[in-house]
C-alpha cells in the first residue's frame, strides 16, 4: 500500500495547511479518503492522476472533510469523465451534492453512485479478490465513520531459486504461488510447500478521523499494520477534546496500544499550535512507533 | 479603490491557479466577490483579515464562483465573528448553503443574510454616503449578474493655499469642502467656488463575469474607471466561446471601447492556455488600455 497525505490539519483550510484528505494506493486502484477544500489542488501537486480515482470514501458531513467534493466532482466532469464514480458517505451527501450540481444546471456527464451511510455497526463496502473494504462507526459529534482497508495477498511467495535448480518451467510459477504443486519434465511432483514460503498476511489500513477517545474500535483495527487516528489536541487541550468529541495524542497512542497495531499515524492538528513535535513526544509516552503526518508526506507498508 | 485579484481562472483551481475570486475595497470596506474553491487560502496568502469582509457578491452558481464560500462561512464561525455577514447572489444560494451547513450540525454563531437575486434588470443592492453597488444582468448559460461599484466622492477639493492667505480658521475647512463658504474674521464672505476644486467624479468599477459578448451592459458601465471582463477564450475558440455563452479577449475589449471605459481587467482565462500574453495584444487591436489580471496581483484606482 501506498498512503499519501494530501491534507492533515483540522479546521479550514490555511495558507500552508490543508484540511483531511488522503489517497490510499492498494494495488493501482487509488482510495481518496475524505475531501476537504483544496483537495484538487492537492491531488495535482502530489502528482496523482483524477481520472484513477474510482472510489471516494467521506467520513462525516462536516465541511473540513467534504467541502472539496463539489469542485473534484464538476473537474471530473471538465476534464471529460466517462467511468462511474462510488461516493460512500453519511446519508444527506447525494442531497448535498445533488443541490450543488443542479443550482449550477451542471450535471454529470458519468454516473454518480451514492452509497449513504446509516448503519451504526461495521459494515462492507466493497470486495474483490484483491482487496475489502470496511466501516469503523466513530463517536463524533455528527455520524462519523473511520475505514478499514484490507489488501489480499493471495499469493505464496515462490523460492525462485530452488525451483530454478529443480528445473522447473517458468510457466508453471503462477501458479505454483497460487497454490499447485510443481511439475518436473521427468513427471515428478514436488510439493507446493517445498517451492513456497506460506503466504503472507493482509495487510491492513485503518483510518479514524474524527472521534473522541473510543475504545470500541479496538476489536475492528486489532493488529492492524497502520492506523491513521485523529489527534486534534495535546494534553493540556483534554477537556476541548472531550467537549468537542476530538482526541489527544496520547488518547491516539493509547488506543494503538490497546489494540496492539504495528505503525500509529497522527494527523488531524488543530491550527493553534505552531510545532507539531509535542504530539508525537506525548503520544510515545504511551506507544513507540509514532510519526506524524504532514501535507504531501507517503507513507510505504 | 484598491482590487486585490484572488483567483482569475475559470473552472477548477490547480496547482498553481484559483477560479474566480476577488476583493475590492472602498474606503476601508472590503467586498468579496466571487468565491471560488480555495479562496479564503488565498484571502489569507494576500494578507486580507476575513473578519474586515461584511458583504459577499456571488456572480452565479458555477462552481468556480461560489464552491469557497461554504468553507469561509464556516472558518468565519471558527474565528469566532460575531458581526452578520451580507450574502448577494442568484435565488437557490440560501438553500445551499443552509444545507451543507445543516448536515454538518455547523450552524453560525452570527447572522447571515441572504439577499437572494431574480430582478433581469439593473438593482441597487447597497447604498450608504461612502458608496453603491448594482447588479449588472450578464448573458451566461445560467442566470448571472455582475456588479458595479461606485466610490462616492461627496468633498470637494480645498484650495489650501489660498484659505490660508486669507486667514480662515482651520474649523471651517471641513464645511467648505461640504459646499459651504468661508467666513474672514471681519465677517467678509468668500464664496465656496473661490475657496475650491469642483467636486471630483465617482469612481466606478464594473465586474463583468461571467457573460457572452453582450452590447446590453454598455448604458450601465458607460464610461467607467476600471472594466474587469471576463475573456474565456483566445479569438481561436471563438465557436466555443458562443457555445458555453463566454467571451473572447476581443469581444470584451469591444465592449470596454463602446462603453468608452478608462482601463480593461481581462480575467476567467481558461485553463487551456499556457502563456496569456495573446489574451493582451488580441484585446488591444480593438482597445488599448487593457491588463491582465493574475492571482495575488493588486490594481489601484
Amino acid at each position: 500500500m501506498k498512503l499519501t497525505i494530501l491534507g492533515c490539519f483540522s479546521a479550514s483550510p490555511s495558507k500552508n495547511s490543508f484540511p483531511s484528505a488522503q489517497i490510499l494506493e492498494i494495488g493501482g486502484n487509488n482510495f481518496l479518503i475524505d475531501c476537504g477544500e483544496g483537495t484538487q489542488i492537492q491531488l495535482r501537486r502530489c502528482g496523482i492522476k483524477l481520472n484513477s480515482i474510482e472510489h471516494i470514501f467521506i467520513s462525516h458531513l462536516h465541511g473540513d472533510h467534504f467541502f472539496g467534493l463539489p469542485g473534484l466532482i464538476s473537474t471530473f466532469r471538465l476534464l471529460g469523465r466517462s467511468k462511474p464514480l462510488n461516493i460512500y458517505g453519511p446519508k444527506g451527501i447525494k442531497q448535498a451534492i445533488t443541490l450543488m450540481l443542479k443550482l449550477g444546471d451542471s450535471w454529470t456527464n458519468y454516473e454518480l453512485r451514492f452509497n449513504e451511510l446509516e448503519d451504526l455497526k461495521s459494515i462492507k463496502l466493497l470486495e474483490n479478490n484483491k482487496f475489502s473494504v470496511y466501516t469503523i462507526p466513530l463517536n463524533h459529534r455528527i455520524y462519523t465513520n473511520g475505514f478499514l482497508f484490507k489488501e489480499k495477498k493471495n499469493e505464496k511467495k515462490l523460492l525462485v531459486d530452488i525451483a530454478l535448480k529443480l528445473k522447473i518451467d517458468k510457466t508453471q510459477f503462477n501458479g505454483i504461488k497460487m497454490g499447485k504443486d510443481g511439475v518436473l519434465s521427468n513427471g515428478d511432483i514436488i510439493k507446493n510447500s517445498k517451492l513456497t514460503e506460506p503466504k503472507p498476511n493482509d495487510i491492513i489500513y485503518a483510518y479514524c478521523s474524527d472521534t473522541c477517545y473510543y475504545p470500541k474500535i479496538i476489536d475492528l483495527i486489532n493488529e492492524c499494520d497502520i492506523l491513521y487516528h485523529e489527534s486534534t489536541f495535546l494534553d493540556k487541550h483534554i477537556e476541548l477534546a472531550n467537549r468537542t468529541k476530538h482526541s489527544t495524542a496520547k488518547q491516539a497512542a493509547e488506543i494503538a496500544r490497546l489494540a496492539n497495531v504495528k505503525k500509529l499515524i497522527l494527523g488531524h492538528f488543530s491550527s493553534r499550535y505552531n510545532n507539531l513535535n509535542d504530539f508525537q513526544s506525548q503520544a510515545q509516552e504511551v506507544f513507540n512507533n509514532v510519526e506524524l503526518a504532514s501535507d504531501g508526506k507517503v507513507f510505504y507498508f
